[in-house]
């Protein structure tokens, strides 16, 4: 018998649940004005990006979206993208990011197995995701999102455009911390390299506590700004989605992992930390000369899976990264 | 009913705890040789701390203190109060770290109130605590910390020094992570400015949970230098006891907060960031110009309590802090 149970309450039942949910609140509440995320001529503060979270949460709410289920997103590094990651778990809704690189089957196999009430889809991808649709019984909602970033080819294939799905959505929407800190938040599919992709569920507290570890490991800040040159697709982007929304700091979208619109990027938004597989690190090394002389200030890259070779590593610390 | 909670197994019984206790061990297995402590001319390493923390846990079981028990630490900012915030709660045991300025009759209220089985006490801190224990029908068994860095009077009232009790315990002690991260890690007595003090009980989730906040707030990562400017009694210093650990940064003992200590420290160690009262803060502005001209790079003060006067604040600025 611990004398100083008396004193706590165990694992009380009115225990704030540990959520990434809480960060963006935060975020905008100390920083509102601050830059949350850039995307090409965008500029969007942490205030704005909260309330646009909790017009997507109502609006998936209105949709009779609730506690469990699941809400697909085939998109690239795109504000859209990143709303999701706060506005889906803000409806009590889990999050399933799909992989772009994806083939139509595939998509098909982990919306049925995910059992997607919606689907979130850029237009870029609508062709993918038209094809994968065709091919199932029971179908998800579609609401499509047509990036201005983005001019290439692809039609709308939804109900609705996700601005206008927005505008549905009420800016002040009370939405609640999960009653259980273990409930899911996010939903991600392996590329089914052996058969059928396999699902992995992560929770709240977990989501939570990748951030920290995140911010500890990293040594960011309010300060630093983020370039996503790894998916949000990827792990929820190893949970850096939110982890930016902890530092407070801000997000470098990129629609393309290209060098040039890397090393662009780099230079104009003074970016102080990126991530990426040991591939990317490669493409930065052997990019063009000139690309890589943009880099003009020190920043640091973060990578995993396999260990990168040490003379990319080399490369990398050449440039100042 | 939410179909992803098959996939989790909710508020598993098996879920590793959060606990502080786990950084240390982490810090000695990533940065074994790195330096946890500066204490006048001693430099001990993450790995010697953590073998030094395990091995008091080993001496306090061997005493037989175990889970839910209370150990006292009556000393200032010294390695043994730092080990102990380790190595007490690895025994199971709760810390009950005490004021150095109470008078005996509080102290001797503390010790009973909170049924401390050990008091661990620095030798200047030993007349006080003499008297605390004679007014006490049930005492504590009592180990001194002969710290080689006071030189000062008092003499030791204990049945064995730290050093001799440590040499006991076993170095490479199985300690566990507590079975309920909502279990109590220390408790601290408020000073009794309306009454007999009152117990504050701290759980090892929420201890966890603060340090990450810290290190988030602060952003310091391994190449931070902190000074104890604030107790360690207080709060557990606010927890950065145990966020260091976290950081794997370095701490920097003080035994006596004086500005040309302060100053030195600073200017010797390249000291990165401090805590402390508004009343530290208002001491070094108001330090000798020689003292303050020891700063020679800028270094971050965190504050707290009653916000500082703007003059104040000015007059860190100046400094460079």
């Amino acid at each position: 018998m611990n004398p100083f149970d008396d004193h706590l309450g165990k694992n009380p039942a009115n225990a704030v649940a540990l959520s990434p949910l809480s960060f963006i609140a935060r975020a905008a509440e100390v920083y509102p004005n601050k830059d949350a995320l850039i995307h090409g001529d965008l500029r969007q503060s942490w205030g704005e990006t909260y309330t646009r979270c909790r017009r997507l949460a109502a609006a998936l709410h209105r949709q009779g979206v609730g506690h469990g289920d699941a809400v697909a997103v085939l998109a690239p590094n795109t504000p859209a993208t990143y709303e999701a990651h706060f506005g889906v778990p803000m409806s009590g809704a889990v999050l399933n990011t799909i992989n772009i690189r994806l083939d139509a089957a595939t998509i098909a196999f982990i919306l049925e197995h995910g059992g997607a009430k919606v689907l979130l889809v850029d237009r870029e991808f609508a062709p993918v995701a038209a094809e994968a649709l065709a091919r199932m019984a029971h179908r998800p909602r579609v609401v499509d999102i047509d990036d201005p970033q983005y001019e290439g080819p692809g039609q709308r294939i939804g109900e609705i455009e996700y601005e206008a799905f927005l505008a549905r959505g009420d800016p002040e929407y009370a939405w609640r911390l999960p009653a259980d800190e273990w409930d899911a938040i996010a939903l991600n599919y392996t590329s089914g390299t052996t058969g059928n992709p396999k699902g992995v569920v992560i929770h709240h507290r977990g989501a939570y506590l990748n951030c920290f570890g995140n911010a500890v490991a990293s040594v960011m800040g309010p300060d630093s700004v983020y370039l996503w040159t790894l998916p949000m697709f990827h792990c929820n982007g190893w949970s850096y989605t939110w982890t930016m929304a902890l530092l407070c700091g801000t997000n470098v979208c990129l629609r393309r992992v290209e060098t040039r619109a890397i090393f662009q990027a780099i230079k104009q938004h003074r970016v102080t930390h990126l991530c990426g597989a040991p591939i990317v690190l490669n493409m930065m090394v052997n990019a063009p000369a000139e690309e890589r002389a943009l880099v003009d200030h020190p920043l640091e890259a973060m990578t995993g899976g396999a260990a990168p070779p040490a003379a990319v590593i080399a490369r990398m610390e050449v440039m100042g990264i």
